[in-house]
């Protein structure tokens, strides 16, 4: 029975990476289609928007299964709670992607204000946030989940930036209201997305080391 | 022991409904200080802040203690279950209360664009939904939960309808841009608000039934 229910968690765990991959390919095709103007780019979202939430249900219904039947202890208990808080968090990653992707259709009826620059950035350092606290998780690292909620720190002062440099252009030319309106709110899902995958990492931390550092709850215990 | 349990998934209960009401005191200064223009009507926001993490971080771990000590079954483990989601949306809606009182610090240094009529309408269907989420929590009362679902169009509906009319000023006279905008985010937060409010009426549903309705489970299902 031990060696049935290490095959249980290791398909928990595949799922999860499984739903991963695609909350990522969905935050990088919603911005493709943004940065390139091709709203093509994005039409395979819906049906990967599908699948992630079959995988959410999928893996909350193996989760309760396995606390119902296998009465798991320590390690493997946070384990399971932790796929469980994961994937809503990798779930809500691919709602923000539905989001950008709803402001890029409303962009792409404007002419480009300028070359995006700072959003493809905040895009790209998110998704590797991502990447790495699903690797951190896989290879139940906390030094690499740690890395991982130090760099949200960077996508908001990056979204900060471009709140301020929008709003100068939506001032000076009431034209471009529209467009930076809608890419403003593309940078504000793409912060929260890294907020997500700052949740995903810290619940490796509170899996690796039974260690809660939310709210810096490290702090005060410490 | 039987007893004891029970008294332990009262305290685990009784910690969430402190929660909610925080939360929903968290909702109600935000948008005083806004509506009023009063930034000290939510001079307790921090302090409340801090309790709702503290609390959040409580039931995480009453919860633990429970799932390993206690080895919960079907009804029992759902709540359980349930509780360590639902105090997970409610540390979200403080956060978006957070959010919306640094909207009203920059909406403040500019004069009034229209008195506010869709925010607070906003606000209150909202804060109405998350204490009946509550209440069909307290209650196992299903029916009240599936209500609470459907009140998110209403949010939703609104929510347009404020985006259209302040992109209408903010095109008209470029001197309300930085209030539009500050409005406008106001009105996504409210809107991401009563989303985590139907997130907890699912769970609710989810405990009273074993069902999940999340993405339309339940239209596959049947």
């Amino acid at each position: 029975m031990t060696k049935y229910f290490d095959e249980e968690l290791d398909i928990l765990k595949q799922s999860l990476l499984r739903m991963g991959g695609k909350a990522e390919a969905m935050i990088h095709m919603s911005v493709q289609a943004l940065v390139q103007r091709d709203i093509m780019l994005a039409a395979d979202l819906p049906a990967l928007e599908t699948e992630v939430n079959h995988l959410q249900l999928e893996i909350d219904n193996r989760a309760f299964k396995l606390l119902a039947l296998r009465q798991p202890m320590a390690h493997d208990l946070r384990f399971i709670i932790s796929a469980m808080k994961i994937s809503v968090d990798l779930e809500r990653i691919g709602d923000q992607s539905i989001n950008i992707i709803e402001n890029t259709k409303i962009l792409l009826q404007f002419p480009l204000l300028k070359p995006l620059i700072d959003i493809p950035r905040m895009a790209d350092i998110a998704k590797d946030m991502l990447r790495d606290s699903l690797d951190a998780f896989v290879d139940s690292d906390a030094a690499k989940a740690r890395e991982v909620v130090t760099r949200d720190d960077e996508v908001d002062g990056l979204k900060n930036q471009v709140f301020r440099e929008l709003l100068t252009y939506m001032i000076s030319d009431p034209l471009t209201i529209q467009v930076g309106l809608q890419l403003i709110l593309v940078a504000r899902h793409l912060e929260r997305i890294a907020d997500h995958a700052t949740n995903i990492a810290e619940d490796v931390v509170y899996l690796v080391e039974a260690k809660d550092i939310r709210h810096h709850a490290e702090e005060e215990q410490t």
